[in-house]
């Protein structure tokens, strides 16, 4: 696979946007990555556009026509929808485009607009259309308590401890403090969390991300092209996808995400290297205990160790794998469309030493997972020069 | 562009499928266009599902892994939307997919499931969502009332008149009773149009299609593997992307698609032919009128003149440029998302002398049209030896 640069990012603060309309947000997240890349926006040759549920949260759908239209940017524009791998899922479908050779410079734009609702109950709705309607959601199940079951799993079958999941919400939240454009800049203490409303038993609310409006945008570029905007560009060396049963009933394990295991190995074999070689990782946190099934089903810390691992700092900033240095979804902000390419923002950021208080040093590989629904849809993306 | 193979096609029936959940109604045209293909279903790399708005009319997201999960087809697989011209943007990108070099046999699906509403309100509420939320649909817009304009305006500015747009209806209903997949296998006259329920003036109920349930499927390959399974496949040329503004007050003409017009002068200097070179066109005619602005935009007939030449027959199925041979949306069926790929499957059918009773003779080039809203979005694709 020939690599994809990543010329150009953008983003809208993460939040309650009440007062800009979906495409508002999808369009100040491009313009912000156009100029980040210097491209002239004409040389854009089609927009990829990560969604979730527009049509349910803001009765929107043709999304891809309205940001094309609002952006005055008359180029192939369309909508894809895996539910929270969207964003990853567009920017993945954007590089095999540049690949076909039909294009050379393309934007790919994660958007989401969850706030609308005036009712908890609508919303938690919507998210559950990720499950399936008439094994899941129908009977009651949602995404919170899906990835309950989950963390009830890892508990008894690891030991893992409550504290040790809420451990990765502090993380998060602390790294969220380090970054300018996150949501939650909060000091979240481990008692808070398991002191805080419970949602879907062993899961309270501080484990959960929270519904919001934002948009994230890349400009992305053959190899070739890129050389003009960017003498040393950040890559994409490849996004693999992974499959797991869509229902959760149907799968062989509730610890082991085995769509996220899938892609990783298929990524780190396609790239020659081995999870240990990873210096960082953006992963879907969008529970608590989605980050640890998430590090350790992509090998970044032994299975059954995830909880471990992250009481010890392991993937703390300064640990040996710092994961969601960004804030994560839980930290940074969870509009779910946008999250797949925000994790990329973060590659970006971190490669070319713009990551202010949060910045590593001599990374060499980095990798971002995101998720649909209960972990049914997954894609692995390994970034590096 | 490298040439992309058709090697099998699926359908399910088109009509109110109320015995069969969407995942199931997607994988019955899957597995028909597999078995067609004659590939073992192991060795398709990808699923391309084309949808408008699972998420209203089923309450469900996440559509492409459910139906890799009910097809037990462990492959990437995910939505794409845009809106009436879902199919046809998942066929293009699918395209640009085996053009990549990522995967050589990919399954692209259409699928929609709109009768579980009980009533109409709703379901035109749905389809509303193609249109701009905050300028069109929550001022009253629906696809009926813009459609209704440009006929108004059509009649105004080439003195069309009402008889003429019926004659559409009429023909695609001929059409549709020599295709046994068809919804309206009905003999209608132009007086029983004229008489019908008044929609949105001068449109009337007969005008319209009808919201129903239906898949379709296509199996695509690159040229080189497409030899194994056919040994002369119909091939996709090209597949081109128009765009109009989204709104209609934003456009500079509401008798002429600009989309469809740029889209197809595209695909035709791609190819290396003119209209003139077009033996077959699958048009969008989600009303009548659509039919006679598309085949004008398209250049297949004259500006001003498509009332006119659909009334003298130029359209028929012994005309000069027969348009809608399998019944089009009206007689063949419209669940929306399938409606680009079935256009695909008559194209291999009359490639293939599969049409029975519609068969044309000594075609050389084929074209298929698909629109999103009232225009915003539109495909033209171009399929030959």
């Amino acid at each position: 696979m020939d690599k994809i640069a990543i010329i150009g990012v953008g983003s809208t603060d993460f939040g309650d946007l009440y007062d800009k309309a979906i495409d508002e947000i999808a369009v100040g997240a491009l313009f912000e990555a156009i100029k980040s890349s210097g491209v002239e926006k004409e040389k854009i040759k089609s927009l990829f556009i990560g969604n979730m549920g527009s049509e349910i949260f803001v009765k929107q759908e043709h999304l891809g026509n309205m940001v094309t239209t609002l952006a005055d940017l008359p180029a192939p524009s369309f909508k894809i929808e895996a539910a929270g791998a969207s964003g990853a899922v567009a920017m993945r479908t954007a590089c095999h485009s540049i690949q076909s050779g039909h294009m050379d410079i393309v934007g790919v734009i994660g958007v989401e607009k969850m706030t609308e609702f005036t009712k908890q109950s609508e919303t938690q709705g919507a998210l559950a259309t990720g499950l399936d309607a008439m094994w899941e959601s129908n009977m009651g199940g949602t995404l919170a308590s899906g990835f309950a079951m989950m963390a009830k799993a890892h508990m008894r079958e690891y030991n893992t401890t409550r504290e040790q999941i809420a451990q990765v919400a502090v993380k998060n939240h602390q790294n969220a403090r380090k970054n300018p454009k996150s949501q939650f800049k909060i000091n979240v203490r481990v008692e808070s969390i398991l002191n805080s409303k419970l949602i879907a038993d062993p899961l309270r609310l501080f484990d959960m991300t929270a519904a919001c409006d934002g948009g994230s945008a890349l400009i992305l570029a053959s190899a070739e092209v890129a050389e003009s905007y960017d003498s040393d560009p950040v890559y994409i060396h490849t996004s693999k996808f992974g499959y797991a049963p869509m229902q959760m009933h149907r799968r062989e394990s509730l610890t082991t995400l085995n769509g996220t295991k899938f892609a990783a190995e298929r990524a780190y074999e396609k790239v020659g290297i081995t999870a240990k070689d990873i210096d960082l990782a953006e992963v879907h946190d969008i529970f608590t205990i989605a980050e640890i099934l998430a590090i350790e089903s992509l090998g970044l810390v032994p299975v059954g160790e995830g909880g471990k691992a992250t009481e010890d700092g392991v993937t703390a900033l300064d640990g040996s794998i710092p994961v969601n240095t960004s804030g994560g979804l839980k930290g940074r902000g969870a509009p779910l469309g946008a999250t797949g390419v925000s994790q990329a923002i973060e590659m970006y950021e971190q490669f070319n030493n713009l990551a202010g208080e949060r910045q590593l040093k001599d990374i060499e590989w980095g990798l971002t997972h995101s998720m649909g629904g209960t972990g049914g849809t997954s894609v692995v993306t390994i970034y590096g020069r």
